[in-house]
């Protein structure tokens, strides 16, 4: 009886969630940040170092901050990020500390709605799961 | 001087090679098939497997057959193949078993040269390491 009720709490507190659980709650959360407007909110999910690498349209970034920066010159105005919709979100794990998670996404915007696919590589560290690699890309409009 | 001797042979071998050793071969070897024109042999460094995933241009295609036959569909004379280039390949061993690795692509060609990055995650695999998934993305020309 007591052993269920340790379990129980330990169940609730999701301290023995699958790590597919805990990446996933990363990208949703990059997500809510995302449509909160708050750029800083949505890099949280990345690694906070200068060995983050972002690619995306045939350019590198290279560190945490560059990245935010980078973000920041693109999307100038909350109507620019729109809404970020994730999809077909489907994580593999590599090692206990090592994940790669492929998906879609889209911002759905007033005027238009670009979107492409993302190839992210996560790894574990002791505050949790970061991306430490983004490859995203844009399909053809 | 016996020890040195099987030293020598292994080393000559390659069998104490370090694993960024053989994926940089795998990726090698793929080019090499390329550049001759044969693309059956550059796609040996591919997972066999229908699970194979590979992402370019907003489109994923599944399985080591299908992304042959889209490699045929869009090469269809040795012209457009051109010449492969890859360049500032990273390896980042994530695992024993897992790598994740990093580059540039170009194709050098007579009219024009498309160019762009690409996300490789590889698995070591009893026979080698082999491509499990690829995200190739374009610069924009």
């Amino acid at each position: 009886m007591k052993t269920a009720l340790v379990l129980l709490l330990v169940l609730a507190t999701g301290a023995v969630a699958a790590p597919q659980d805990a990446i996933l709650t990363v990208l949703r959360d990059a997500e809510a940040g995302w449509n909160a407007g708050d750029l800083e909110a949505y890099m949280q999910g990345y690694w906070q170092s200068e060995e983050l690498r972002f690619a995306g349209g045939g350019t590198v970034t290279s560190g945490w901050q560059a990245t935010l920066d980078r973000y920041r010159a693109h999307y100038t105005d909350r109507a620019l990020m729109g809404t970020l919709v994730f999809s077909e979100l489907d994580v593999t794990m590599l090692a206990d500390d090592a994940a790669v998670v492929f998906g879609r996404w889209k911002l759905e915007r007033a005027d238009d709605e670009p979107q492409g696919l993302f190839t992210l590589v996560l790894r574990r560290f002791e505050h949790g799961w970061r991306i430490v690699h983004d490859h995203t890309s844009s399909a053809a409009p």
